[in-house]
């Protein structure tokens, strides 16, 4: 009877995505080593600032897939929300982006580049038969999604 | 002139997303019945309570289509909010989901079986020339979608 | 100097209120067992449903006192934090109020009753020195303040 | 050195997409000048009041491209926060948009409608190389999304 | 052992407030009649536009006394509910404040005003014996309460 | 008319609080110069981060007065908003607390401390006819106000 119900359910199999939501707090600067101070100042305007400013980001990762039938899950989120407390919060959460992390001293610690480096360092720790979506908010009022489409 | 405007606006013919958010409060807890106790235990933690738990369950009806040159409408939001009303919420609202909702009985009330219930409650209600496509949260911090793409 | 500048930011002493917010999702229903089926179904009308239904509670947790000028805290939040898990979300957590919670056994835990409950598991733990304030939001639409004035 | 790591963040070439919310306040009413009074009533029921009612509309506007490898951007929001101010919030903020906004003197102004100007209007300012994509709230429970898919 | 435990909870018998959210949609414009149209625009700006612009207001009615022994609760909410929906939705919603509601047609609707407004509508359907405040969002980020203190 | 209308409206004469919240993007630590690093890393923990670490901070000021007959207004919110940006804003957006905010040199940049600063910047620019109230948000989940009572 169970099975009955839980097959009937699935019978389209079209894919669910889940998404959990964890949060870091972390200072930056937005600036190119290639270029003048001027020409920094210039692009960049306050997020220059020489001695850092910083956000509360909001982090939301998507996995998509198929519901299990044994579970009704997608993934469980208690070990999704692990990851990205073990991967990502542990190296951004309360540190400064451009001193503190390897990857951002020769990159500028945009939204967009920090929501890439979310999935790469989250990509390896999802299965592969499941997507993996990278949503971002430095402000409530500018976020990133990565990969679009 | 009406016309004329009208037209002009709409001449490329793209869809046009619209979303209805409504609210549902219901109990639940995970179980498969299945499994041991101990197996869902370790599997669903605390979710597993044999008491339940609840939340306040956010829901987006998301309908696409294309724009109506009379009314300006994708499709009418008061329909829209009282087919919610009538196929979802009379069912689920102030609910155990395991005890009062006959398609839980044998299906376990994850947020991503709810969400395709909720789907399939509402498909025969919207015109087939609408896509139709369900947001729910089960926390301001875990969600899913469905269907995905 | 850097008394100096302490002291003269303090000179006038008034209180600052700190809040720290936490959340916990229960099951309930509303139900005085000294009054008939009939009587508990008219006041408290689907939140009487007999199989219980549940709630995200958000809880704000306010502490008021005088910022200590070598931590230029009111009180450590990461205590507060620790105190509200430990205390209250332990309790309440993924719990049925009425079957799980001792206290509620012979109490009905509408929000008001819950927020009073709340209070006197944090007293004990907070200093005398502190007032103490609980806010407790049972949907983003109904919210109580405990004590008020 | 910059270069390398660069680089190897953004091999697979994945688009970005970058979001910038803003706000405007405006009054409206839906009518249709070739129906009757009773019909506009009918269809449009409280919406249609003659004296106007308003909203206060959330806007995201979406850009969705590649990141520049010497900015780090998709493209600077404070820009695109500029084009939105001089481009639609100058047009609509405080305004009747059935009297003050030309484009809505023989269309209907429904939250759809709404949304394909604000996509015409920002498009010329918006390179051709992004995509772009508008979300608008008319309140927190409803929203369009234009284009969809 | 029902009243033991329910009077130990009350012993000492402080207040608690609770507070329930509404929302309206209105047009409105900010305007003094006995001033010139130039100093009208002087002093209210683009809030002064003489085809009106308009919100969505939150309204939230706080009522302050003690918890009913028997039910509680300090105020059936679904009574609140249907007061402020019959006294204040009734006449503001999907309304234009300056033309629709008697009382602004020679009042400037502020959001000040309004708030106190609402407070006189609701006070005499709410008994004595509780304290009644009002808070009125007319966006975001400006918001009143009334009466204060 | 219009006098007497609004006189009605007035005759009880209490007070209303008005409210404009703004935000400011900004990186800090928490450190007391005085103590050892270990005490400071013990106390503040990863607060305590040397490279810093940053926030949102959502700031609301809160006006209390009399609602003038004349405007309707308590205080004109637009004055409210320019006086939190040239002396709040300016000084602490997209800034590091304790480098680029001379008061901060010598006083921890704790969000008690942030906020009894904001105040008294601000209380100059607010005639003393008005009570001023400051709350301040370091992350949704932790928030202080000042002065309290």
């Amino acid at each position: 009877m169970f099975n009955f119900a839980f097959i009937k359910l699935n019978t389209i199999k079209l894919k669910v995505a889940i998404t959990r939501k964890e949060h870091f707090n972390s200072a930056h600067r937005l600036h190119n080593p290639k270029w003048s101070n001027e020409k920094n100042k210039e692009i960049f305007g306050k997020c220059n600032n020489v001695n850092y400013h910083g956000h509360n980001y909001d982090l939301e990762v998507k996995v998509i897939g198929y519901v299990d039938e044994e579970t009704g899950y997608v993934i469980d989120t208690k070990y999704l929300s692990e990851i990205i407390k073990s991967k990502v919060l542990e190296k951004f959460d309360h540190k400064n982006l451009n001193l503190d992390v390897e990857e951002f001293k020769f990159l500028n610690p945009t939204v967009e580049n920090i929501a890439i480096l979310v999935f790469r360092l989250l990509r390896p720790h999802i299965e592969k038969k499941y997507e993996l979506k990278i949503k971002l908010y430095e402000t409530p009022r500018n976020f990133v999604e990565y990969p679009y489409e």
